[in-house]
């Protein structure tokens, strides 16, 4: 299996803070402790040429993982379709956080996938609702993050195929933080933590789900379907 | 339509607390606020013969709502299994509260029903995730509840075909708090708020989900399934 | 309530045999029927401009009815954004037939919305497999149609909400023939029958389902979710 | 991981041309196909004490097959309610076939699970609706038997959490053959084919779904929840 994380990669170069806290980037955080977990990566983000997703990387990708905020209108709709394609072709797709303003999420999902959205430093605790959920596996009943952005319902997505984690935050709201979907022959798993001025992505459990979502996403051993103009198959008269 | 509602009535008579918030019962201040709608319906507790339901007024009940905690216990299986059948053949059910642990809610769902639950006079906060939802109409996109006990995840039900409300609790929890199901030709709402030493159901908004809920759980004009030894159709040489 | 019916209506102009079947276009047949049931109505045709259907109309349309085949390519990306705008404010949307492959109906899946086909006169039977969905009201346990073209599985849309019907196919093959979805605020409804050239939407079942969806997709009376930044409830302290 | 096939094994022992078929009985010819892929297994059948389930037997069992037909109402409540509590518990269930009326599947469902059925030695194909699906992988776009038992919709089950497979019955009916559940922490697969006196459970493509479902439903490594009366989480001024 191999992963590749794209990170757009901008907070890290503009403020010294998100630096501190990511000295090799949010895509080199995550690939540490992938490759920690004997997973084979490989890195693209979005000032690269073609975003660093050429079609032959893209080829060679069973799971893209996406991080996006502030220059979504940035990635070029020529990568965003191929992307889909790949995704419909049986990619895996993990987005965090921010991406759920991405263009891909966004079509993919058909939906505008707006939320409310707060920054005060509040506690969020992330409840698992689905314990037996491959995703939710080896880690506890919940998952605390002392400090992180608020994401507040409505969270306007297309009902989830799977729902594995419910956020609380401090200051009244919930969310859908864990959620699958299937779109062609791909997995999408969406996962709400990791605002890029806290250590989210350094603690343990939060690796743990990202890991997990990974296998998860994996392309299946399915045949493709067959799709157009179809011959009769030999429904009577043969047996 | 004909709304049935059963109490268990048990609070009310022991504990001179509840019966100052309920004078008329549970099943009484549920059933007047539905009567405000123009709804028509009847009450039935658990001290009463075959508790109230016999099989004539099940059969005169378009959908039943149940209100249960201390004496589920005492339920017959004779009564349970006649309101199961009634689901099945398509009366619809709406189970409030600490129903979640009653006979028939257990036996429609397979499951064991449990959850996390403590009474510290905690804020409660519905909030919709589900808008477009009937059972969501008119009521604003959160309903506040200043005082409930809490009930947390994971609660040990089947996923829900439809989730409506999720609440958040001041202590910290999550539950899904208004979740659908389809059992047979029935539909059945769980509605999480109720609390007996509570207020809950003199709010509006509260009341509010109650009406819509008994309204989308009414029968569907469908035509009952057959089922058994069935003759072919002339699926073959017939057109 | 008032429906919208589009429809291409090319067929119609080029094709007698086609106009045979539907002298008043397809548009024209389903407004006969739904007028019958009391339902105010109008039509949108691709060939008047900006399709029919300007924002005024959209704005007074409750549920849009969409029939497309052979210009799919023609309908204005324009006009495809500003009727999503509209199903994700609430708009009901009924998708029919070959409408699968339309611009509208793949940009709200995310999909492909690929399937088989094979025009040979095959006998389609559509059988309910959720009988107590107020779109299967008042039509037997399925819907027998001598003569229809084949649509196959797999077909590449998400998994439905809620799946109304399944037809079986006289050639060999299954299609999920009714499906539900909600994107944002506006509920959907895809129904496969209603190839041009045969009488399937003078059929009696076939219109009562088309008016059944039209019922169920109408706006809820639904509070618009807020969005963005949200400020902090009172959810500490306050009780 | 542990596989146990569970088999009333009653066909088997009065039916010559059964035993032709299967001269091992039904549970023979299962767990020969499961260890020739390296999964150890153990049979148990209806005939032996406690029918061959004792906790001991559940406890050290992964996955659990069932296949039972004519003798549901001799196996013992008590091992019912302690099958129940081990899926509850982590333990995946593979129903079979008729299966679908054993005691086990319907306490687990809560509805009548009843369906139409033909013994008319029918060609089936079971179409694979959800191609991505673990369960539908390494085989092809669908599965063709020449002769099999029908069985038709509306088959009354609660709404899949996943569909995976839908049949197509030469005799113009369709259902849903392949149908995933969670109860409690639990996976649960019902898989429709096989009936006794079809060589259904010798055909590879067969063999390869229930060695698929075996796999996807063994326990994920989940923390079990923890229920009841909940001490308050430092949720206010921690941080």
């Amino acid at each position: 299996m191999k992963v590749t994380i794209w990170n757009e990669n901008r907070h890290e170069k503009k403020n010294p803070a998100v630096r501190e806290v990511y000295p090799d980037g949010i895509h080199g955080a995550i690939q540490q402790f992938l490759e920690n977990e004997g997973i084979q990566t490989g890195t693209a983000t979005l000032d690269e040429e073609e975003h660093g997703l050429s079609q032959e990387v893209l080829d060679n990708t069973d799971v893209l993982i996406w991080w996006g905020h502030i220059a979504h209108d940035e990635v070029s709709d020529e990568v965003v379709e191929r992307v889909r394609q790949r995704v419909l072709n049986g990619m895996g797709l993990v987005v965090l956080h921010s991406g759920h303003f991405s263009k891909i999420f966004k079509k993919l999902m058909g939906t505008s996938c707006d939320l409310k959205w707060r920054e005060a430093d509040e506690k969020e605790r992330l409840w698992v609702v689905d314990p037996s959920h491959p995703i939710a596996a080896n880690i506890g009943q919940y998952i605390e993050l002392p400090k992180e952005e608020m994401y507040g319902e409505h969270f306007d997505i297309p009902t989830p195929d799977e729902l594995v984690f419910v956020s609380w935050f401090e200051g009244g709201e919930v969310f859908r933080s864990g959620c699958t979907y299937k779109r062609g022959q791909g997995k999408i798993f969406y996962f709400r933590p990791g605002h890029e001025t806290y250590p989210t992505y350094h603690k343990k459990e939060i690796q743990q789900v990202i890991v997990n979502a990974v296998q998860w996403a994996k392309p299946a051993a399915s045949e493709k379907p067959v799709y157009g103009n179809a011959k009769p198959l030999e429904a009577i008269g043969s047996k």
